[in-house]
Parts: C-alpha cells; structure tokens; sequence
C-alpha cells in the first residue's frame, strides 16, 4: 500500500462531520478502492470547543482556514461555503501551492469556477466539485465522464430538494406554499432565511455549473434567468394534476444557434415523465445526448450522508489520480457563449390568473392573448375557495398551444394593471 | 494537441457502426474533451464488403480479427460478443501486449473478468467495459467511481430491456407474454432465439458484473439464480396492479454476513417505487449505500447509439489518462465470496396457483402453506376467462407476511404433484 493522501479539512459543520464519520467507518474499504488511504490530519473551523459529536482531538487544529494550504497536506477540503472569502481565499492559495482541492461550494464554483479552473490547470492540482451539484448524486461526473461521448442538447432536472420536498407537501396534502413552507422551517428542512433556495438561486448555481460541462461552455451564472415556487398556489397544482402534469422547479439549459439558454423556473411536468415522481428532498437531473438519449441520474440532494459520499469519491478519484479538468475540458478550450434570447424560444405554457368576479373579465384576458398571437390549447375557469390566500378570486387557467413565449409576454403586457386581475398571473413553462 | 488515440475495432455490427458514426460526428467536441483526438485506425469483421451505411475504406482491414493486438494502436474495442474464443483470444493478447482493451462483451466479463482484470494489471493497461452493463447508462462508472466512498449494501435493476419492453406492453395492453414476445421478435426488439434474455441468463451477466464492483468481491456469474418471465400472465400483472405493484424483472445483489448473494427474478415492485415508472426497452439500476442512500441510474439500456455512447466514453477515460482498476480495486484485493443460502432471506412473496374449479383446493393450499409455516397476508380467489393459455382454471393469489423464503419453498414443495395444481405455481418475490 502506497502513503495515505493527506487531508486538510475546512469547515466542522454537519458536512464536515459526515466526513470524518465516513472516512472513520468506510476507511479500510475505501483504502482497498482508492489503492491507498484517506487520512484526515488537520482540520479548522470557527468554534474549536463545539460538540460535533465526532472526536476532533486527534487532527491538528488551525485557527486560521485560509493558513491550511500551508501544511504538508496533498488536499484541502473546503467545507465553509459563501462565494468569496475565506473560502475563495483559501481556494486560491491551495491551488497555486499545487495542492488538490474539493468543495461544495455551488456558490464559489458557479462563480469563480473558471479562474479556479485555469489555476488548478496552471499548477497541476485537482479541482473538484462533485457535491455542489444535487448533493450525493454523481451528477457532474456524469457528465463530465459517462456522457462525455456525447453533444449534450439539453440539461434539466430537480436541483433544489429544500423545494421539491415542498412542492411535493403541497401535492399530496393540497395546503399551500406559505404553510407547507412554515413547516418546513419548524422541522428544519428549510432555512430560516429561505430565499436562496425558495427563489431559485441555489438552483441557479448548479445549473450554471452543470451547463458548462454539458456543453463546453464558460459557467455564466449571472445569465441564469431564475425564480423560484413563491407564487405557485395550491390551486395550481390542483389544476397541473387535472391536465396531467405535476408542478416541478426545473432548472434547464440548452445551447444551440441562438447562444445558450439557462432557465430557473417552476415548471409542468407530464406525469409519465421520470421527473413527476421525484418526491420529498429528492433531486433528479437529466441529461440528453445526440448517441445516449436520455439519461436520468436521481438521489439524495443534501443531508451530511449524501454530501460526504461526494466530498469523499471526490478525494478517490484523487487518491487514484483519476482527475483531469473540472470542467470536463482546459478552461481555456470552454467557449464564452452569448445568452439566447428568451423571447426566441418556443413552447406551451400554462398561464394563471387571479380575477375579479365580474362580468368581461374574461373577454378581456381572451382579447389579450389574441391581440399577442397566443394560441389557446385550453381555458379552465374555476371559482375560488376563499381560503387560498386569494379569496374571492375567481381563476381562470390557460393552456397554449406551442408558440413563442415573446407573445405570451407581449400579452401579460397587455393585461399589466388592469382593474379585473386581482393580482399577479403565474405564468409556468411546460416541460417539452 | 498531444497525439491521437489510436484505435482498433473489432466488430461491425451494429455498435461497431454506431462508433464510428459517433467518432464521425462527435469527433472534434471529443478531442476537446479528451485533450486528444481519438482515430480508428483498423478494423476486422467477418465480412469486408457488406454495406455498413459508414465508409470504411479509410481504415486498415484486418481479416483475423485476433491479429489487432499485434498492430500499432493504443486501444482495441472489441464488439465481435462470445464469451470465448476470438474475443477471449482477443483482450488475452491486447493486454498481454499492454494495450487498452474496451468491450460491450458481458459474457465474456462475467466469465473471465478477473483473468482478464489480473492480465491488464500486469501490464499496465486499461480494461473498461462500460457498455456492458445497462448499455448507455454509466452505471459501472456511478458504481466505481461516483458511489466509491459507500459500502454497498444492494445494488438491483432492470438491466434488461427486452424484458422491460415486454413486461410493460403487457401491462399496458392488458396482453399474455407469448403474444407480446411475438411481436417483439416481428419488430426486432426480441432475438428469434431470445432464451438469453427471456430467461434472464443475459441480466445475469450483468449482475455479476454490477455486483463485483458494488461489493469488492470476485465476479461469481456462477452463482447467479437466474428465472426469466416465460410464465408471467396477464393475470399476475392485473392482481399485481390491483395489489399497488407492477412487475419488473429485477437482478438484485446483496453481501452480508452470509455471503454474497445474487439473483434475476420477475419482482413485484410497488408503484411508489422510481423502477415502477420505467417502462420500454429502458434500464435503471438502483445503488444503496450507507453514507449516498438511494441512488438511480437510468437511460437506454440498449441500441447502437447508446451502446457506442459508453464505449466512447471509455475510450475518452483512456485518453485522458482516466482509469485504474477495472473491478474498483485491485483483482487480489477482490474476495472470493461463498454464495449466500436463499433459504435464510427473509422477505414477502407472491405466489399465483391455476388450480382446478373444484371443492377442497383452497384448503389444501391452505394447509400447505399453515404447515410449512408460511404467513398469509391475503388470498385472492379469481375465475380465469379461459383465453390466457390455462383455460378453465381458477387463480389463487396468495401474498404472504415477511418470512423466510425457506418456507414458501417448503409449501410449494408440499403441494408439488397436487392433482388440485392445472400448472406450475409462480412465485414472485416483493422488492422490499
């Protein structure tokens, strides 16, 4: 057996301790697959006396994070999140002393990852990020290595469990977001401050991260258009079910003549499709090649277990030497591509109005999408039960043919202010 | 650009022109990702001058197929399939030669993997088979790589597609397994022998395959239980249905105390189950591990697109420099594991009678079951509409309590001869 690989490890938070759990439980298989050991030998953190409930005591304590690139290590593991600081300080300094790094860092990867990505080139360290995307899911190696024969034409799925374990609540008890969320947080399956999850930020981050594997572009996560499950009511997805669909936040990219397209977004979702039964935290990503067809990658999107699996295959692939660029070629050979238009794309939408209980209103709505070239497939118009947040409302549901989304814009454009919407439509994109 | 990855291809069949269509298309965006391009540079089929739909005559031709080891190339693919003779002679030679050897060839990996892991060790050379298991999906890579931090507690699937493909068009038209096959075999989807899939003998090789990366342990295809669905009814997949299951033949592995133990059964899945929803000629493969939990892979399990997918990204693995022990470790790190006994695993069963429409049978059965010690959780009695090939009988279904499968065996046994018995008892195992 060759010497162990040394690990530093930054950040003592649930991940962190899975991973020295893990290491501490699965070590002597892992030595006998990664043909030599894993050995933690320092670690930092912000509290050195908290009760993590592993014992700490045997690694070499640093104070000061951003110093553990510094040690006679062969890989830091940075485990302390936020897009800059400490994190990218330390990230930098690990890279250019030659020294393998591994995060979890969505945030720092979605931003930083291609100078990240040239200094690890420059030095001849590993970068790896296998647990910022959908957790314990071998998502971006799935990519970046099993799908690498492949033009990926599209890359869509489930990437934020925090919302599909609510969206799916929703579902299946018929209660609204802003209680199901309540719960969520009460149980701790939610953030105090949500907003990065429930908005679609965090989505947005892996997505950025998973577009640029797929199809040899530079991570652009300032082009990511994202919202997140804020607005989708109970009676929205009451209507989905009826037509066959069930509501899921998709984060989706596709790259074609047009520049590359990256959507956040709360979507229809066809029940025979692998995605309408992904449930609870669970998260699922899909990738479409032009050889393999589609390809369906799903398990746990977060927790400690998941996210230490990653963190530490990760650090396999480095104990074998099995690591290359991270993202899946030379930084330099990933091409800067323009954002596509929006408003160029086709497709079916469902659209959902809050409407005053008065005569026209319908005439009105129907005028509007006339007026825009919307093509109506369906129009359902249901009374509401007064106690979904919107009471008194009537709903009035729209499903389009396929079409350009610059006209189902150019029509809620029509209708922005007008006296008979009793508030803001929810317009969500049908999964083609 | 450092130089090319050369290459020898064994086998025009069908894959063998779906690699070469793919490195036509794909090529420049793989040279990208793989830092190099990858060129075929010979090939060796039975016969030169049949119309492949590619050009060939840009390649060197080989006639004997075993003399591509001998030529100057980095990596031989080999498609020809057998599990001995030219193929076996074939990777014996290109790896005693130190050369790359990719191949789609599970036969001949569940056969002889470990000789042939051993030989590539020896010399330094890559041995990757990605496309033999679950054609597309990069399941051998999410075991070995991406799941590498778990011990392994199960891994199970559909890892056939033809099965797949009969088994859910006869849930979705309502018809028996001789009719569908039929039509299978008139549209291609079947072989006109189709023993090897039908009778689970083809799952089998994948299984054992799956099951040695999975668990560190030797391939043991010898040891395989293997039935296929020659006597699934109608009538089972309507009590299933009824019952919340569909069914699914499923290979499934586990290793504990009492060893290794594999098997290829028709299963019961229930509907909440992600297996449930996979329908066609798909495959998926679920991987539980103590740290990642529930992991899905999914995608084409077969076809010359998907199947030159996997090859493909083995050979970009090789140019990368990507690659290691074929089986996740090392072959002398392998166990040599003794097959578990059946009779000491607990679970739920399904067990279908044809029995004659006559006083007593029920009790009979019954008795059987009391005797052996078998506990009933329900017994559905139903008349047969006499046009599903045991006309005249009547159905009993029987779904039993968890308890040890040694006792079902013992009541069928009991039962065995029974004059009350029109056919052979199925007894279905339910995926827990």
């Amino acid at each position: 057996m060759t010497k162990p690989l040394r690990i530093a490890l930054a950040g003592l938070g649930t991940v962190g301790g899975g991973v020295i759990r893990l290491l501490d439980e699965n070590g002597a298989l892992i030595a006998r697959r990664a043909g030599r050991p894993i050995e933690i030998v320092a670690v930092s953190a912000r509290d050195r006396s908290k009760d993590r409930g592993v014992d700490i005591s045997r690694f070499a304590w640093v104070d000061d994070t951003t110093a553990l690139a510094g040690l006679d290590v062969d890989v830091v593991v940075e485990l302390v999140g936020g897009s800059d600081g400490p994190a990218l300080t330390l990230a930098r300094t690990t890279l250019a002393a030659g020294k393998g790094f591994v995060t979890a860092n969505k945030a720092m990867i979605a931003h930083h990852g291609l100078e990240l990505s040239r200094a690890a080139e420059a030095s001849g360290a590993a970068l790896k990020f296998e647990a910022a995307v959908a957790g314990g899911v071998p998502v971006i190696k799935g990519l970046r290595e099993g799908a690498a024969a492949n033009a990926i034409d599209r890359v869509y799925g489930i990437l934020n469990g925090t919302c599909n374990f609510i969206l799916s609540k929703m579902e299946a008890e018929g209660r609204d977001f802003a209680d199901v969320l309540a719960e969520a947080q009460a149980l701790g399956y939610a953030e105090a401050d949500p907003t990065f999850d429930i908005d679609g930020v965090d989505a947005a981050h892996k997505l950025a991260i998973l577009a640029s594997i797929a199809f040899g572009t530079q991570p652009a996560f300032g082009d990511v258009a994202a919202s997140g499950i804020r607005h989708v009511l109970a009676t929205d997805i009451a209507e989905a079910e009826a037509l066959g669909y069930r509501i899921r936040l998709l984060g989706l990219a596709d790259h074609g003549a047009g520049g590359l397209f990256q959507r956040v977004h709360p979507h229809l979702v066809a029940v025979s499709h692998p995605l309408a039964h992904v449930t609870g935290a669970t998260n699922a990503v899909v990738a479409e090649g032009n050889y393999v067809g589609r390809l369906l990658f799903q398990g746990a999107g977060a927790g400690d277990g998941p996210t230490a699996s990653a963190v530490v295959a990760d650090l396999i692939d480095i104990a074998r030497g099995e690591f290359g660029p991270a993202f899946a070629m030379p930084a330099d050979a990933l091409a800067a591509e323009a954002p596509a238009d929006p408003g160029e794309r086709r497709g079916r939408a469902y659209v959902r109005f809050a409407v005053a209980d008065k005569v026209g209103v319908l005439a009105e709505i129907a005028a509007a999408m006339r007026d825009a070239g919307v093509s109506i497939e369906s129009l359902i118009q249901r009374g509401s039960s007064g106690d979904d947040g919107v009471g008194g409302s009537v709903f009035v549901v729209i499903v389009t043919h396929e079409g350009p989304e610059r006209a189902v814009a150019q029509a809620l454009e029509r209708l922005r202010g007008s006296q008979s919407l009793t508030g803001q439509p929810l317009w969500m994109h049908i999964l083609g």
